[in-house]
């Protein structure tokens, strides 16, 4: 199995690829740039969104639910907002399909022309915010605390499995507040809220900063985002907040009585993940042998293979994997007992670690001789992660093996970003580290858009963030010499 | 609150519609057809979604996600299929906008035109069967047992909120078989499915039984369905269950090797329930004050009430309250204290009357001082509804109630069902009914598309199914005289 991966050192993005679609979580589809989702890659995803959701509900968010559609007029309401969107727009224009006269296709129906277009929505704050004007009297409306599951389209003209398609999955939450300072800590909340699902869940570290200008969210005043250190050295935006301040809540004419009486404009935010977060799970850990997933994201997180020859040894084996199960069931592990008898024990192990799943047990009749069984774990391939373990102590093994797992991953991944991350003070220092080695360059910057464009268009580096943990310190902008009080975040990025 | 309902005796459809929006469910949006589904009428979808989700997965169904769109020429291959869905699509021609060169606005990017124009996916089985194609090669990759929740559009002109809209929410079960048996039993499991959940959650009676002919969906060689009674005497398919046969098979070439090594086209089947339930849910069981809601579905099962004039009676009213709270909880009831101070607590017993939380308990100074609370079922309004429980007593005393509020919903909606199904023999007689009281009508029919027609076109009855436990009995067909084997199921319809 995992010989049909190529390795990460002969071409990485065809690693990844390969590993998408022969662990069978997406495909490519018949319509251009959008991607079917295959049980076991939504499996994980499902994961992710139950996670993701209960942290919503926990900080007073509830879900609902608004149109696909988008009338064109209002898209133009707030003008840096259709600038960000129009150029990658799905566009309906008709609402009937005919009997073409002329062959035995069908066609569209002229006559069926629609007095306004609609645009598929690429993000709904304009179609929300239609909605929330409605919603939003006094300030005992507020705060409006909304998130929604959807699909989105945005028409990319290159597209990669998970990381950019032009119909992806994901969250939007759109917030309604009666302050300025409500609505900033709001956005720096959901930030906080992505940062902590990447590190305890995805197991994987990110920096929390801000966008420069020329990188925010198309009407946004501010975007707060976390950023990830892929195994290649490019960087990979995981997760987005927006603080879009009274922008939207002008192009609507949403306005609210305040404790005052007086009539103010509402304060927005918006944020939002997508099925990219699959991109960047399975980048983050896999390996050549195929994914690597971290256990509490893993669909299986045991599986259980016999090994017999005889009937009479499959029988018994039979028996021993089934108490195992249960007892790991009962535990609240996702468990699977492979007792499939139309494929090899060797064929089991090489899908199971294609597959990612953390933990897998072989249990033969030598082992119930023994009274043992093989644990092997995924992130330690080959025999370094395989051990023998008594029986009566394997449920305490797996369980402490799966929490080691968790922490190891993040650890390791911690690991790699650190030698990965350099300070660099001067410009061809910094573009010899982006040709060669790639990572996070920690540099001083000098604030103007002008200097980050030219670094991009020489490097196609980009400022991922300016890290809200970054220590202010005197400085010059590595560019062009000129003042600068922090270090700011640079990385080729997907 | 109630007030601003109209009575169902006035105006059921404005009672309904009333109904969805003074109940915070769903409004209509500023996209034609489309509606906005509020938090509270999604958190009783998403109740909805996770037990059926639960339902399907232990029927051995996996979830996964299929493109929203669907190239044109898909939707020719399946001759009935296009016939069935292309006047009532919404087509994508262009993928970009560009600002009006003659003016401030946007406008559609001609030159942005697609080759082959794409249908928003008003069903999936063609985009399905088309990926289906790669997946299948050998009855060992059979059955395919795959779920989707998703969005779909249907161009209908005249909608309504929930029961009726351009855009709705679904799941669509789209499975692959190597047999026309296996394929047969998995269309009425899940016709089973839908009958399970619409009578344990919705607390909601249906026939289970097969469509005619006419009302087949597009491409299938038969189609199941669960069909409801609504108050006003008109029935509404709640949920159906397609058995394909091989016809998306041969339109999309899937064929598989089978045990003896000849290659057959393989056998499918789809299912869908879709938001239509939520309309199901909101007619089934509420009255004049508002919504009733069946305590398995409710998202606020019980809510409690704080009565009080000092800060004193408020702050022990509190203390009573938050302990009653935490015991519910800890019993797994969702459970609301409404301590908010700006409402009266005659506006939150509207309130909640009106949102269908299915227990209230109102605890004031004087309950303290005798150790009880006032306890209220939703399903009975007013005084008989309503009873001082000991306060040691309460817990049990709700769980109990919840219980047979639940069976009661059911078994008031079952009474009404048989009170208001007619056994006619005579088209006179059925006219009549049909005219004056509606319901559902048993009669013969002799079993022709074109009597059918007929008896649609003069009443606007149409036949909801062949109810799979409608005895066998020799009767005459009420308008033709022709002889038939068993009654089928007749009404007028939502």
């Amino acid at each position: 199995m995992a010989k049909e991966v190529t390795s990460r050192e002969d071409n990485y993005s065809q690693w990844y690829n390969n590993l998408v679609v022969k662990a069978d979580l997406a495909e490519n589809s018949a319509v251009r740039g959008c991607m079917v989702i295959k049980p076991y890659g939504y499996s994980i995803w499902e994961k992710m969104q139950a996670v993701l959701d209960k942290m919503f509900k926990d900080t007073g968010h509830s879900n609902a639910y608004f149109p696909l559609f988008i009338p064109k007029s209002f898209f133009s309401r707030e003008a840096s907002h259709v600038d960000g969107f129009a150029k990658e727009c799905a566009v309906v224009t008709h609402y009937r399909l005919k009997n073409d006269p002329d062959g035995d296709g069908i066609i569209v129906d002229e006559s069926a022309k629609l007095e306004e277009e609609l645009i598929v929505r690429p993000t709904s704050e304009t179609i929300i915010w239609n909605s929330y004007k409605n919603w939003i009297q006094s300030y005992r409306d507020l705060p409006l605390l909304i998130n929604q599951w959807a699909n989105v389209v945005r028409w990319e003209m290159r597209t990669r499995l998970f990381l950019r398609t032009t119909e992806f999955l994901w969250q939007e939450g759109h917030t309604a507040h009666s302050t300025r300072q409500e609505a900033e800590a709001e956005t720096m909340q959901m930030v906080n809220v992505y940062a902590d699902f990447a590190q305890n869940w995805l197991a994987l570290p990110v920096h929390i900063g801000a966008k420069t200008e020329s990188e925010r969210f198309a009407g946004a005043l501010e975007t707060y985002a976390i950023e990830a250190l892929m195994q290649d050295g490019k960087a990979l935006q995981a997760g987005t907040s927006h603080f879009l301040g009274q922008n939207f809540a002008k192009a609507f004419d949403v306005k609210f009585t305040n404790r005052d009486g007086k009539l103010d404009y509402v304060w927005a935010t918006s944020w939002g993940v997508s099925t990219r977060l699959m991109g960047a799970l399975i980048m983050a850990h896999s390996d050549d042998y195929g994914l690597v997933l971290p256990p509490k994201l893993a669909p299986i997180q045991v599986v259980i293979v016999p090994v017999y020859k005889t009937q009479e040894e499959q029988d018994n084996v039979a028996q021993a994997a089934e108490g195992l199960r249960k007892e790991l069931l009962a535990k609240g592990i996702s468990v699977k007992f492979d007792n499939r008898d139309t494929h090899k024990p060797g064929w089991k192990f090489a899908e199971y670690e294609l597959k990612g799943v953390p933990v897998r047990v072989a249990i033969g009749p030598k082992d119930l001789a023994k009274g043992t069984v093989e644990i092997a774990r995924r992130d330690v391939p080959g025999k370094p992660g395989k051990k023998f373990v008594a029986r009566e102590d394997a449920i305490a093994f797996i369980e402490n093996l799966l929490a080691e797992i968790q922490v190891g991953l993040y650890e390791r991944a911690l690991k790699f970003r650190a030698e990965n991350t350099h300070k660099i003070d001067s410009y061809d220092e910094f573009k010899e580290i982006i040709k060669t080695k790639g990572g996070f360059i920690l540099a001083h910057w000098d604030g103007t858009p002008e200097t980050e464009e030219k670094i991009k268009h020489e490097t196609k580096a980009t400022i991922r963030c300016i890290p809200f943990d970054a220590p202010e310190e005197d400085g010059k902008c590595m560019y062009t010499g000129k003042p600068s009080k922090r270090r700011v975040l640079f990385a080729k990025a997907y």
